[in-house]
């Protein structure tokens, strides 16, 4: 199958300020052309892009994709403590086919905001690795590791064979990979183990990291150390990529530690705004060269997986919050939310940029539009006007999975009811 | 007519915590009952409620509608001081017939993001007038004050001569309010005359006030003064009713001074992050029974005019930015953009609420969405998670002004043309 979308304004992400009208030529997998058409290729099918943006999909660095479940459920706790006081009990009530059906519903949420790939941390992920696989998109799924070294071993192994037919079966879109949960829920060994496992497979090191101030008290007071010190004398993000969800309160000594470090920070404030944890100084962050990525965090504590949305409020966010007086700028946020992602997860030769040889994972944004007119500069217009609904069309590895605001590729209506119903059960419970 | 909407899931922000299932009558312009239907009541059509949330059409209480023509436009200056003076110099250039295209544009995403009523401060009043009574909104159409007295003397005879039409016309749907810019471009006698105009009229008086820190400190510099307290000791805020929009910087000593005004606070949040202007303390305005309202500014500044992410950025900065400790609960910013709004603008017998009598701006927000499922905490939904394309129909008295996302009063087609062409125009100029 041959594709094209002609005559859209491309914003291929290469570099900053970089954006031209031209045409996409994509053939299979990949994309073979981004700007003056080849004259021989003959395309099946053509999609004009004359009122709409074409990009890289977006990448949902870090999410809970089942935890669309408890949306609007237990809001306005005074902390991430109190609120994790509520839902873990619900948490426990959840079986392998309630996370099939959240992870279908949190899927439909991803296309509709124009992500494609997204790193996802929770309870039986061979459910959620079996939506992705109905649905055509790209995810890290990771095993995701709590309490005592004894119990992760066996999980580790368990999972891995119980993952391992749909990562055949993915065509590459699914990657396992490991994710000690956190310090307060994990101990030393645990991360041990899972930077070994990570090691050994060349697989990436997920966790949550310096989220709230009393998770940096705790630390404190039981080591001595700040989180990512704490980590780093556990030897565990040595030699491993990682992915470093919040860092919402690291240190200045913290922020020149990561430098040496293969890490990512996944910044997700409208989590951490909606459970008061703070405002995490990515501009900063930025400023000294750190790699930031974006996540919506679960829906519970969100209440979306709304990429544009979280792209807009990192916006605002990093232009009123700039401890050194360095701006967040626009196409900063939207490389967090694509090739910044992308290489978080080891993905950076095939998606987060628009160029030949890379996989064809696009989306375009239907310009025709009242809160987009008139357009002027596209990276504004990307992070501070664009709303989700604008994402017209959606293709992951060149296959198309929403078009005309249409989901190909999952049925809608059914996914909506049957989430649903499974919450109610889980009530009943 | 009669209309019935029937099954709806109703939130008629009359109290916290209130919400059931059941039908709206409407009887030409007002509500007849809302919960249980008068079994008399004989619709001459029925909408059916039964995936949808109605609830107040929502309040845009401070916007500079036409200024959408700028919109990402001359984005990531450094201060606001530093935008204005990029943006003056355009706003020079624009002509009454560009802001008549400019408003009919703001209008249409006005009415997509479920506005009925918004606050106007902008040149060229009538035009905006004028295209209020085309697309069916409710407006404070302010005349604008820059400068010395006796222009402005001249400025307010003339605008309210041509405005003095379009009231008449409007069925009670627009008032004409003066609005003295702010404290850095107008003198004290300006503010005085807008003071002694407003009175005599009955009218509001709307003005900028306490939004950057430079303002701020300007003002002590050369009054010794603290804006609001500069503006008590002219005078100006006594026996009239109020709209301070921003009110970003404003000392404990100034929020006591406001208990015993009838203003209310128009909270701007997107523009304030996005200017660096700071963060307003709106939780510790609600906690000393301060009123709020909420706006999105011009567009220019924001960059679009959309109410629903407005409140979303409300209630995360609400919840992480809280300086006596009290959180913004999802009800209070819902009232900021519906009940306190309408009693900003003197219209709390009319509009902000739904109940027998009152006039009939209703939006019914379709929940059969996966970002909207579970629903779970409809006030939650509706802060956190609801999108402004999820508003289906709005009512403005009565009136459908949209109706499954299409807006009925104007072509939205012809007005993204005639926009774009307009400032196309005014960059050649």
């Amino acid at each position: 199958m041959k594709l094209l979308i002609s005559n859209a304004l491309i914003v291929p992400m290469t570099q900053e300020g970089t954006y031209f009208r031209g045409d996409i030529g994509i053939d299979g997998k990949h994309i073979v052309f981004v700007g003056e058409a080849d004259p021989g290729f003959v395309a099946d099918r053509i999609i004009d892009g004359s009122f709409h943006i074409a990009m890289p999909a977006l990448v949902n660095a870090h999410t809970h994709l089942s935890m669309g479940l408890m949306r609007n459920y237990k809001d306005d706790l005074p902390t991430l403590q109190a609120w994790l006081g509520e839902i873990f009990p619900i948490e426990d009530k959840l079986t392998e086919k309630d996370i099939l059906i959240a992870s279908r519903l949190g899927l439909v949420e991803l296309i509709q905001s124009g992500v494609t790939t997204f790193a996802d941390m929770y309870f039986h992920p061979q459910a959620s690795a079996e939506a992705v696989l109905e649905t055509g998109l790209r995810a890290s799924i990771s095993i995701t590791l709590f309490g005592s070294l004894e119990e992760n071993k066996t999980r580790v192994f368990d999972r891995e064979r119980l993952l391992s037919p749909y990562v055949g079966r993915s065509e590459g879109r699914i990657q396992v990979d490991c994710a000690p949960h956190a310090i307060y829920t994990c101990p030393k060994e645990t991360y041990q183990f899972a930077h070994s496992w990570a090691k050994d497979h060349q697989a990436i090191l997920h966790t949550h990291l310096s989220e709230t101030m009393q998770e940096v008290q705790d630390c404190l007071k039981e080591t001595g150390k700040t989180p990512l010190q704490y980590l780093l004398d556990c030897g565990v993000l040595k030699d491993v990529k990682s992915l470093l969800a919040h860092c919402v309160h690291l240190t200045d000594t913290e922020v020149e530690l990561l430098k040496g470090l293969d890490s990512t920070i996944v910044h997700n404030p409208s989590s951490n705004c909606k459970l008061s944890s703070g405002i995490a100084p990515i501009s900063t962050y930025f400023q000294k060269g750190i790699s930031v990525a974006l996540g919506t965090d679960g829906a519970s504590s969100n209440n979306n997986l709304n990429m544009f949305e979280e792209m807009h409020v990192a916006s605002l966010l990093g232009k009123v919050y700039k401890p050194t007086g360095y701006t967040l700028h626009p196409y900063e946020v939207l490389s967090m939310a694509t090739v910044n992602g992308a290489k978080a997860l080891g993905l950076e030769k095939k998606i987060g940029q628009l160029k030949a040889g890379m996989e064809a994972d696009i989306l375009l944004v239907n310009t025709h539009a009242s809160h987009l007119t008139p357009l002027n500069d596209p990276f504004s217009a990307l992070v501070y006007a664009t709303q989700a609904s604008d994402v017209d069309t959606l293709l992951c590895q060149g296959r198309i999975l929403m078009e005309g605001r249409k989901v190909m590729t999952i049925d809608e209506d059914q996914v909506i009811k049957d989430a649903q119903k499974s919450w109610a059960e889980v009530q009943q419970r």
